[in-house]
């Protein structure tokens, strides 16, 4: 089973978080992001590392800043308002970093939501945006429910088919508890994240049965190298059986929201890069007391905590406490950087001319 | 394999949908319903059945009626608004029928789309709301998106753990095209439906692995009878490789919108027959012309359609296309009623005291 690679003291460096947010924030800078926006791109990586999400942690500022640097992010990025109403927007990012253009729309849900009770934008013209449960989790200091989505170039095949048509759409939900911790869901839509197979393919073991097919339908468990051009993910179900209409059905979800709602595109009109955002923000106050919520939020979350386990499992989790656990650890004794990307940042560091501080 | 039993002449009764209506409604009026809300009852249910959905279809007027009879549903159902802005409310199903609060509230979240962009409004006090996608398609005829979401006592454990505390706590999600069918989503997050079990179990075949579990985590191939007292349906996923946590995740977060915002509580809260629900409408206008979103709605169905299929597969379907080929044939030639249930329908007019007239 492929799980996460275990990032120890010999495969990795703890840095700490506020040292990363500084060599990052400096890396985009020296690029020729502006820095309020450069900060933004920090904060939202370093985030995804402190979380655990290492995917779409502090190792992605090399390739970031290099399409920055390279033109095929535009930067200073302008991000137009198309369309506006008291509660939504249609927004262009302006073909630049994601992380802003996702950042800043939620920013704007969130001011429509203290306003009117909810706030929703659209985002076109946009690219990577990494955790996508980032933008859902910006609402909870302003006790909101936050959603977020964010479609992507063909990576998962429909139910039925047996052709990649849409990206792996993934989907963030973040509402506040009180003294539990927060439920945080960051879910791709496909039965796996197309982390999971670059990543079996790095550490060198097959994948299960149930991700990955052929175009002739085949069951795929050493996928080749590269992008998975010739093959597909499976949707989250996989079989007819066993629901994979439903993954499907939630991914063409995504890219109406995303990709169709802004007019930036569905997946199968998108480049590999190129990825459409939508984001959400509901004012629990408007429904009811903000504390009456949260003590009910706890009592769900503490139930669900005390469920018998299955055979062999230690405990019942609840979205988001992998993540908190990652953060509680990674908090006090600092971000381990697997060793590979902490010299690729590093030499990205003193390539763009800046201070190496980690 | 379990799929539908397929109705034919030897074991169903063809019946007009009008007639249906004029029948259900007439029953429910019987009992005590108002006839505004009789007929609303009667078209949710009516609808279901045009649309192939029989689980929810015409037959539950046997059982609702009787429990609008013995005042398990209050009648007439007092449908309070409890707290409300400009886009939102808290609403109460006032303990009567569900399809009639679930109807009232996809009402009031068009008319607040309508103003101010976005409706959404969650409600408690509620009952069993039939098909949850009907609430999000009334957005459809507003060109607007609807999103619907049910919460119901426990049926599906939590991932990892192997007792049920979540509801199937379906998902309905509706987006109109042009010259496309309208994409309509409608999701238990489970591996299947509560129905699907009980309809092997009607027609003596096992269910496949993957779908419900013992308390000790083994597969059921042979669900008891009754109600799963003792066994748990699998969240959408089923295993921790194949992405248990994502179904579940999803149930729980139609639990915090439904269950949480609502007030009425989380699904280990709600006794058999309760249900909190939540509905959204949002106006495609206010982000971008209309006839512009139609127009690629239909090239990315387009697109779907065109897909290569699996091996052994026909063609690749978009949600919503079972249920318009149903709803093609029934307006055509009559909605096909099992022939127990068409005998109960009718048993229960003469029963109330109304015409037959099926």
């Amino acid at each position: 089973m492929v799980s996460k690679v275990k990032l120890n003291d010999s495969n990795s460096t703890r840095v700490r978080a506020s040292d990363l947010q500084k060599q990052l924030s400096s890396i985009f800078e020296a690029v020729g992001t502006p820095e309020d926006h450069a900060e933004i791109a920090a904060k939202v990586l370093v985030s995804a590392s402190v979380r655990g999400v290492d995917t779409h942690g502090v190792a992605n500022v090399v390739g970031y800043s290099q399409s920055v640097e390279n033109g095929v992010y535009t930067t200073p990025q302008q991000m137009d308002i198309i369309s506006e109403s008291e509660t939504t927007a249609l927004m262009s990012g302006g073909n630049g970093i994601g992380l802003v253009s996702a950042y800043r729309a939620m920013e704007i849900a969130i001011e429509k939501a203290k306003k009117h009770g909810l706030g929703m934008i659209s985002v076109r013209d946009g690219h990577h945006v990494g955790m996508v449960a980032y933008y859902a989790m910006m609402a909870l200091e302003h006790d909101m429910i936050g959603m977020s989505m964010t479609t992507a170039a063909p990576a998962v095949r429909p139910a039925l088919g047996a052709k990649k048509m849409l990206g792996t759409n993934p989907i963030g939900f973040a509402a506040p508890a009180g003294e539990e911790r927060d439920f945080v869901l960051d879910m791709a839509t496909s039965t796996v994240a197309s982390g999971k197979v670059g990543l079996a393919r790095r550490i060198g073991v097959p994948i299960p049965a149930g991700w990955a097919v052929t175009p002739e339908g085949e069951e795929i468990t050493n996928p080749p190298e590269g992008e998975n051009e010739t093959w597909s993910l499976n949707p989250l179900g996989n079989t007819r059986e066993q629901g994979s209409h439903k993954g499907y059905g939630l991914a063409v979800m995504v890219d109406i929201l995303c990709g169709v709602l802004s007019g930036g595109g569905f997946s199968n009109q998108l480049a590999r890069g190129e990825n459409m955002t939508w984001v959400m923000a509901i004012d629990i106050a408007k429904f009811r007391d903000v504390d009456d919520f949260k003590a009910m939020m706890d009592d769900m979350i503490r139930e669900l905590h005390a469920t018998p386990t299955l055979p062999g499992e230690d405990r019942v989790l609840v979205a988001g406490d992998p993540e908190m656990d990652a953060t509680d650890d990674r908090i006090a004794n600092g971000v381990p950087v697997e060793n590979g990307q902490y010299a690729a940042i590093r030499a990205r560091a003193a390539e763009v001319g800046v201070e190496v501080i980690i």
